[in-house]
């Protein structure tokens, strides 16, 4: 059974790692930096020493393409090359060299194919320096507004904005190069799994179904400052107790929910934070992923049945952000399956918990994930980590993917 | 019965409120900052012209001295006229504004005293700009070491040390102009509560028996970091909510012990603190007060209680600071409650939460307080409030005590 090559999977993560490498096992690559340029550049170099032809549109994503036989539109596969502030060599650029790594197999190894194959390379998946994440994609597929986009300011650079990046990189293209479905056929794109689900588990493949459903709420509790010394314990109110009470409450009720859902308090700020005296205000974040929406609805429930007062202090909340469930492409899913199967790795059905490009894109064109394990479930941090093997793994599954979507 | 006069005091108190005034109805007058200077000259001028004589000792407490009709140790009564930032009209300088009002009524309606009678002005009491608080009564009574006082560095301005302060200020006095045993035969300090019973419970007086001793601790909660969105509940490692069960853990348990005890979660920081990542480290204080030791033990009991591990996370805590609790001399506390039912003015016993310059004074001399209400309970802030009416019952009452010692 072909596979693609381990030396030369290992090498492309390593030479990758090194544009941005902070020095400790990991990179700091913004999309569109000087790092991030030298990235693209080596990747444009790879693909065209391959035969590819890489254009990019409007929004800078790039698409290296290698001819099929026929007059078809293309197979993409491709991830992101940007990373966060001191993140690792894995998450998005992995989706990015074991494309390459396919792509090269299969001219290697003259393996036929009807369709044009597309290594693609998202602009700004991140959104560390311009937000939002998953820009570019989801301005080609309709999601965000491109002059909006344009003016994104930089957090680190006052004024600065995303046009001018763009403008001064030298990879905005054509907006006649987008991605469209009249262009292409289905995207598959591979990816850590960010989490430590497969590793615990034993296995080698997550064959993703698609995206969970999340919601994001702050929640407020507003009390009475009073000094720690001088108020009895009947006059207090105190907004940090009635936050913390809500915070048990919201455990309680949701761990009774599908034990596949996922719950967070991440943030929590206390004003004025000053041992000695009572908080007057206290926040806090719940941050709820599931991949059924009704689960999702049940949360909403939850957070509803919260009183108005608790502990004698008032409480607010409003919804942050939210995205709907997505899923990917059930055939597609079923090559993925199918394709771990055949090569005899151990693999299971699961849900992406973050975000993707490849959700914007499934809205467009068929599209599914294949994910690879996180060792520790450590992701954006220097941590992240992926032995070149299980990398492999993830790249022979995704070229016998693409070559199942080919043959369809 | 004689009176201190409503119109006097609340000019003393108009008058001292307009130096370091916020324009909000609060003052910010740092130690021996020039709004503090005009404070003391203020003193000065006012205690002079009715036959004071004002010295200073070498940590530029202020002394002014009506002499008696015998030669006799002087009684004391006073308090401090700095504040901290934004603070309000009434902390401390309310202490030294009746001491000065009580002088006043003895020598304006010549009431006779065996005793000189000293109003004195305690320098640095809040620590709001060199710490510690209660720097200068507590180097006079053998709290604190001069030396390290002197190099105290201001929160505000690198390198410029009280010491330098000190020198600057006019008012650096001997070394044997200071408070002792030969020199002064007791202190009664009039303050107001700075917390809600006096007022909630509708009393005029509170006759201070002491200061409620305290701990506070700063506890650890070592988790796991990993994404809200890829880590199964199961695998968690959540800081914050191992923090959130101890803090249920320490109200549950804390409520079952004597229903003076007062107890604060005050602060609280959360690690990495995104709404997208399980915090790995959260810490929290907890500050808790009561008269009795024996109370105090029981805290500490619960404390150590807290096993190692909460929600698989490590759990470390140590002793921030700690103060014992301090009883005023029986003597004085029957004088201030006997002076004040003389006037008619409902009382009731009461221990100080928050720390003030006559707990290191009761070390070295007799010593009591006296509590006037504060309206809400408002203190360290601009709310801050006490009606002239209610002062004028404090100012009686320190006038009667300080009758009752000159006769005892």
């Amino acid at each position: 059974m072909v596979s693609c090559s381990l030396e030369s999977l290992d090498d492309k993560i390593k030479t990758f790692g090194k544009f941005g490498d902070t020095g400790r096992g990991g990179v700091t690559r913004f999309s569109l930096s000087a790092e991030a340029l030298d990235a693209r550049a080596e990747f444009k170099r790879r693909m065209e020493a391959i035969g590819a032809k890489v254009v990019t549109d409007d929004m800078a994503n790039m698409y290296a393409t290698i001819p099929g036989t026929e007059t078809l539109p293309a197979i993409l596969s491709g991830s992101h090359l940007d990373s966060v502030r001191q993140g690792g060599n894995f998450d998005g650029v992995l989706g990015v060299l074991t494309a390459m790594e396919a792509a090269e197999t299969i001219v290697r190894e003259g393996i036929p194919h009807r369709h044009p194959l597309t290594v693609v390379v998202w602009t700004n998946e991140e959104g560390a320096r311009f937000e939002p994440a998953m820009m570019s994609s989801g301005v080609i597929c309709g999601k965000f507004d491109k002059a909006a986009m344009l003016d994104s300011v930089a957090k680190d650079k006052p004024g600065y904005t995303f046009g001018e990046a763009l403008d001064k990189s030298g990879y905005k293209g054509s907006e006649a190069n987008r991605m469209s479905p009249d262009k292409a056929v289905a995207l598959v794109e591979l990816h850590i799994e960010q989490g430590p689900v497969l590793e615990n588990e034993g296995f080698d493949i997550g064959v993703v179904e698609g995206v969970c459903g999340m919601i994001n709420f702050e929640f407020t509790f507003t009390g009475q400052a009073g000094h720690a010394g001088t108020t009895p314990m009947k006059y207090r109110q105190d907004a940090l107790y009635a936050a913390v009470k809500t915070i048990q409450y919201l455990h309680d009720e949701l761990d009774e929910l599908d034990s596949r859902l996922v719950y967070t308090t991440g943030k929590i700020s206390c004003h004025p934070n000053i041992h000695t005296i009572i908080p007057d205000e206290v926040k806090f974040t719940l941050d709820a992923r599931h991949q059924n929406p009704k689960v999702i609805k049940q949360v909403l429930e939850i957070i509803k049945k919260i009183p108005s007062e608790v502990e004698k202090c008032r409480v607010s909340y409003s919804e942050a952000w939210s995205r709907k469930s997505v899923a990917y492409t059930p055939e597609l899913v079923d090559y993925v399956e199918k394709s771990a199967n055949e090569y005899g790795y151990s693999n299971r059905r699961i849900y992406s918990g973050p975000g993707h490009d490849a959700q914007y894109v499934v809205d467009v064109i068929p599209t599914t994930m294949i994910f690879v394990p996180s060792v520790g479930g450590h992701s954006h941090c220097e941590l992240e980590y992926t032995p070149t093997e299980a990398c492999l793994k993830g790249a022979n599954v995704l070229l016998r993917t693409l070559l199942y979507i080919d043959g369809q």
